[in-house]
């Protein structure tokens, strides 16, 4: 039957602010294994910086196309748990699964997988059997997470969205010869990701063909485009298209976080050389 | 044959204070995966500040009924590696078992579980070939563990032992008028976790119906109790019962350990408003 | 068919430097997870210190021998990225496949086990559609273990290579009456790991049967030798072979790296005491 092998290996992907010191993370996937015991889970992390939502939803948007499929993401990353925020679960055109707060932390993903529809997770027959203020992930995201995985269908879950909260990643402005973005994210080597994307990287940069570009952080010193590390001496600083779909500002062999010291927020521009 | 498919669900779950940086809790599972390559393998956290027992056991307590009936948790906490104490399992009447250093850490656990027996893991034939002195986790206890999935019965790990090594998590006094204990851990979010649990707290605060209770530490500025962070404002310093069984001090989208700096053993009192 | 069984049983085990904060190592599960769904998969540590490329080839070395024969190792620590360094996949007589860059990271492990012989990943099938400049990890070493899992020959991955690279865990000399050699990692705990092998410590040592050894670190006070932690009092410095293969200079119940603050590369000596 191959309908049932493909759930069989059908992932559940877990993303979290939970970090590694508790038990947080471990207790998931005891809930999981407890409801769906051969779903295969996998840890995408649980080091999303402290309640940072925006950190959570670029980190899951950067990881769900390189999951399977019908892969179900739970992301939880919380600031208001325990108030009046819904908790949901999302469908999309592509198949992937989304559930979590409704604190716009899976937009992002959701969206580029293509948002279909949401449901919230209200009924206490997919919750553990007794919910705390202060923990959804083991009391309604993760048994959510399980019974999805077992088949049962998203209406069964809860009651039909009207909408979701969204989240954008900040606004890049297209100025007369600029491009004008934000550093939105720093990662564990010191790269500071920014909010421009090679989409609108590419549109820009082809108003000015035979020219040089080059990028500034809140207006210091230029720092040149490169296409690879490897063309870089070591210890360089740069702009260049690494993992992410994002402009990103690094140092070879370095930390740019620890050369630059620029917190998240800093404006990023890309202007032409003259 | 159900017999076989609940073995064959039935996860290992491991809780150590090995940390993240190196190849030790890898190689617990790579030792495991050798003898019992099918078995599931959960990581609860191998973040439990080094050496502290009480941490280890706390958060195992804290654990364990929100994994599967059978679960075989293997918790390796263990500053006395190497010396005479002994390596053991207990079985316990909810059907979870426990692996570890006879040091208390799997006593909180094993008891609320249901205390039934343990014996020693003495026999070579369920150790590695070479028992370092310095990594039991590796050479002792996930051994025994893979050979207990496999069906190994207990008697055969080892002989019987009279009595284990027993943990309390500090005492709880009830005054007139006052409840008193103690924090005995401080997790990630910079939550307060004290040792007085719910059904304590329930029976103390039945005694003043109509009254308002609130809690100090370390006789300083009272703190409110809240049912839940939502219904405090961001930021309000607050006691409540979170997603652990005991009370604990918090801050609403904020660490109370930041805010307080209040070391794990100051002592918690709740008290009548007058 | 116990060929296939034997398969499905062999874990693709990761070792790298891409931390817990992002989801680096989560999108390498994601990848292989959508080209072998039933791969099972262990994270041996994603905290090997950003870049370097001696402690993974340290932890990779000490961890291949506990995992299951026909383990596919991935361990990416590669600082030279997105440069003409290649990613390889090597095979060893003892079955073990080792996938990363071609830097020396994979070597020690890779000749304990036996080396073989090593292909170039070279060949656009075996990876994913788009290949960074940046995560060659995600965009080659992932899908290299997971087509290799399948049962892909070796030789269909890439052209054969002549030679990798070497690396050597640093020199270890006999004087008279000495044996020197160096700090080459620091674990979590804090224990100093030299690279003074058993082998060769115990060959040196039965040179001076009746005497007494001891250690220095820089020529500073002397360290002494100890079989297990259980000999010597709680807070000694002592010096030991513990879970490494290597000689160590731990603090029992504590942390050498915090008693004495000596850098990796710091000298070791062993001495006869006069």
């Amino acid at each position: 039957m191959p309908i049932r092998r493909s759930r069989a290996s059908t992932p559940i992907a877990l993303l979290t602010d939970f970090g590694y010191r508790d038990h947080y993370a471990g207790v998931l996937r005891g809930v999981i294994a407890s409801i769906a015991p051969t779903a295969p889970v996998i840890d995408i992390t649980h080091g999303i910086p402290a309640q940072s939502v925006t950190a959570g939803a670029l980190l899951l948007r950067e990881s769900w196309r390189y999951f399977p499929k019908r892969t179900i993401f739970v992301a939880v990353v919380d600031p208001g748990v325990g108030t009046a925020r819904r908790p949901i679960v999302i469908e999309t055109s592509s198949g992937a699964r989304f559930i979590g707060p409704d604190n716009g932390v899976l937009w992002p993903g959701a969206e580029q997988a293509g948002y279909r529809r949401a449901v919230e997770l209200r009924f206490a027959r997919y919750r553990l059997q007794e919910v705390s203020s202060t923990f959804h992930g083991r009391d309604i995201f993760a048994p959510a997470a399980a019974h999805l995985w077992l088949g049962t269908p998203l209406k069964t879950l809860g009651p039909a969205l009207g909408q979701v909260e969204k989240l954008g990643l900040g606004k890049v402005e297209e100025l007369s010869g600029e491009l004008r973005g934000s550093i939105i994210y720093v990662d564990g080597f010191g790269n500071l990701v920014t909010n421009i994307d090679r989409r609108i990287f590419d549109r820009f940069s082809a108003c000015f063909p035979s020219q040089t570009l080059f990028v500034t952080i809140d207006d210091g010193s230029p720092i040149e485009l490169y296409d690879t590390y490897g063309d870089a001496p070591e210890g360089t600083l740069l702009a260049l298209f690494g993992s992410f779909q994002m402009l990103e500002i690094a140092v070879r062999e370095g930390s740019a976080a620890e050369r630059l010291a620029v917190p998240t927020g800093a404006t990023v521009t890309v202007r032409v050389k003259r």
